[in-house]
């Protein structure tokens, strides 16, 4: 945006979010939702599609209705202007600039919190992660997140200490741009993302935008130096895209044609970009392909250096460009560090001391800068708190989806090798996608694995994989 | 879009256009006007912005109030159904595939036209005219381009017939896209595209989005083989831009914060690409300024290489890619032609027949195939009709302020040749961007440049350049 738009895009944005906002929460939406929840007609058999819809659109509309409409026009004022000084101040690595527009964050954050409330036992962060993860609290995700923490602690000590490294020659080719993007246009293909129904373009920040199950666009990014980075940013993005296709069309703009979470859409990205796209199966099929397009630019290597190459652990600062196995740590520290800020146990002031602490203590790295510190993600400058745990459940969610998809179908990962990715596509339609937000993430979790969430498929993957890879 | 995105794409924008439609007429909206006219404080001084916005605003909704919500969705979802078989129709070049949409889109429009009714005398494309260019009508229309068409046709002549015509060495050069872009840049902020305010990107058709005058989106675009056009395009849009920022501040989203017309705002584009772009004394300063970027690659090129280059004229089929000259004859062919299919004159069916005659009656070539005659443009299939015309008001209004501005500025084109453009942009800035819709197009005309619009200026403009250029 150009610099001087601003202010009219603060007012525009905060008119619409308003007008957005008493649309949905109108009195005779509440009437009309009321006179289907009287209709026994409707509700008699609580299961069927539409008693299910209602159930959902009544929890929606009682917690808009929590919210003033002030409060939605302001906040999407400030968020709005927060990104702005955000942008600037990270590239003058200057936090001093930012600061006063977190601590109008926090502010806002924690009147917000304030209106939706929170549980007994609970605590505001409780209250914004509801938006994002409904059923999610503070407390699971810290009995969730406790454990995973321990256990990848351990690993990362082992991973470090390996003398047989993977070799990292297949990250230092430089491969043209437009032969990339032949490239992953064939795996999207391959691994069923429809672009009948959909479209793949380039853009800074890969994104999936869904407008309905025939109308989902995704972006990827390429670098020279980087086929790794486009394959993943295009199977992580195709992971979201396959999800937004297989919603009942049937049902599009209702409950039960919209995604349960984000942490639940994030299991299917990272699916697709880490249990497929980082395992030996699919590196075997890949190899070939690599071979095919990319000819004597990648003949030195063997099956060992690209399959090692996209699965080297290494602990860095940023997020976005971590590995699979570090991520969950760049996550936690959030996690840790916005629910102090909700509480009002951490001001803005601090949040770079606190964020460097941890870094040394879970990562063993010491941060250089605020831009590559806690300035690095445009999340709270968005006004989403509450919003980081859901990669990381996402992470929890895949793992244990996909140990379930490998019992049913036991010669799941021999397919990919050939190429053949339709069964687990076909699997996530059926287990996942048909029923829309017919159960919350936890109870999807439930049925389509038999068990509670839990850190150990994640664990399970990530030790199996690692210790092949690094001789542990 | 993707393909299979067309059905839900149609009933989304049929369902915004609708509810927009619906705000815009409601009877509180006629309520408030009417409370506002009945205020003598408010309408004492007819001449002060508040009468003045009251009577637009007054006119706008008494107009839109003539159309029917059933219409307006209409119109909006057959948009996007005709515009998608039209690119399909274009790339297989099978007007048979377009053919029925086109009939569905003369209905529509000629259920419009009826809406709106015309003045006695008048014909329905003037109903639709009337969104495009307020107060114009076909009538009026012709009696401009009449005498246009014979004299561009004997100037057509001329040239064609011309013994010394200048070299195309120009236009044959290969030239990086990133230094072209670079090139352009520089252009854009030389003539006053305030950055601050405005984006430049790429995209395939350059356009101009204006959402306030702090904010104004251009695209251009890049061809190794045609630095020209990228020049042509990012001008041309750079004068659409220009014309958004200099709008009032103090007025955003009101009738004297808003342009006045395609015509007008056309005028503003092609002032700048064709009567500045194309100049002698612009070209003076850019030859330099090629030197500068391109180095030895354009070192070749003489002052006459580089300004004949930028001036060569010859009818070709495709109106974008047309010269200064003949760039009107295509706009003329599609007036006629859709005037006689809202009378009911001519069929869709017959659309390509009558579109050939005329290109070999008016331009003197054989239209090839239909791709490269009537499904070129995408106007008919978006329901856009009595559209056309405001390109050639824009290229008679561009010449006829033009010639005023320089009346007012006698020193005004030799600042070209060292790079000074500022004057002309704060002529525009005080005798058109400023009122807004203070007049309507022809007032402004009389008020700007002491005359009612005559095709004399652009005739005297290009017949003066030409015979120059071509040693007629």
């Amino acid at each position: 945006m150009p610099s001087n738009g601003i202010d009219h895009r603060g007012r525009q944005v905060s008119l619409l979010a308003r007008m957005a906002h008493e649309e949905a929460t109108s009195t005779q939406v509440g009437e009309l939702i009321a006179e289907c929840e009287a209709d026994s007609d409707l509700t008699a058999d609580p299961t069927s599609d539409t008693a299910t819809n209602l159930v959902r659109l009544r929890r929606d509309y009682d917690r808009a209705t929590r919210l003033p409409s002030a409060l939605v026009g302001e906040e999407a004022e400030l968020a709005t202007q927060a990104q702005h000084h955000w942008a600037k101040a990270r590239a003058a690595d200057d936090f001093s600039q930012f600061q006063p527009w977190l601590t109008k964050v926090i502010d806002l954050m924690r009147r917000k919190a304030e209106c939706f409330g929170w549980a007994d036992g609970g605590e505001p962060w409780d209250g914004l992660a509801e938006d994002y993860e409904p059923g999610c609290t503070a407390a699971w995700v810290e009995t969730v997140f406790t454990p995973l923490r321990e256990r990848l602690q351990g690993l990362l000590d082992r991973v470090m200490g390996s003398r047989t490294p993977p070799s990292n020659a297949f990250n230092e080719l430089c491969l043209p741009v437009d032969a990339q993007e032949r490239f992953v246009r064939s795996i999207a293909t391959q691994i069923g993302f429809d672009f009948d129904c959909g479209r793949l373009d380039v853009s800074t920040h890969p994104f999936c935008s869904g407008f309905h199950p025939t109308d989902v666009r995704i972006t990827t990014r390429f670098h020279e130096n980087n086929l790794n980075d486009a394959i993943g940013s295009t199977m992580h993005e195709c992971g979201h895209g396959i999800y937004e296709q297989g919603l009942r069309r049937d049902m599009a703009g209702l409950p039960l044609g919209s995604a349960v979470s984000l942490g639940i859409h994030e299991s299917q990205s990272r699916m697709w970009e880490n249990q497929v796209g980082r395992s030996e199966s699919f590196w075997h099929w890949c190899h070939g392909e690599l071979n095919k397009t990319f000819g004597s630019a990648v003949a030195g290597l063997s099956f060992e250096d690209v399959y090692g190459g996209a699965n080297i652990v290494r602990p860095d600062f940023i997020r976005v460009e971590a590995d699979e196995a570090t991520y969950n740590m760049h996550i936690m520290i959030r996690f840790e560090l916005e629910r102090l800020m909700l509480k009002g146990e951490l001001d803005a002031a601090d949040v770079p001391t606190a964020w460097n602490e941890r870094y040394r203590e879970y990562l063993g790295i010491d941060v250089p800068d605020n831009t590559r510190g806690c300035m690095q993600d445009i999340h709270w400058s968005m006004c989403a708190m509450g919003y980081f745990p859901t990669y990381t459940l996402g992470n929890l969610y895949s793992a244990q989806l996909y140990e379930a998809a490998c019992v049913a179908m036991p010669d799941l990962e021999a397919g990919y090798a050939k190429g053949e990715f339709a069964p687990l596509r076909t699997w996530l339609n059926d287990n996942v996608h048909v029923h829309g937000r017919r159960y919350e993430a936890a109870e999807l979790c439930q049925v389509a694995t038999g068990s509670p969430l839990s850190a150990d498929p994640l664990m399970r993957h990530l030790e199996s994989k690692l210790s092949a890879i690094y001789g542990l």
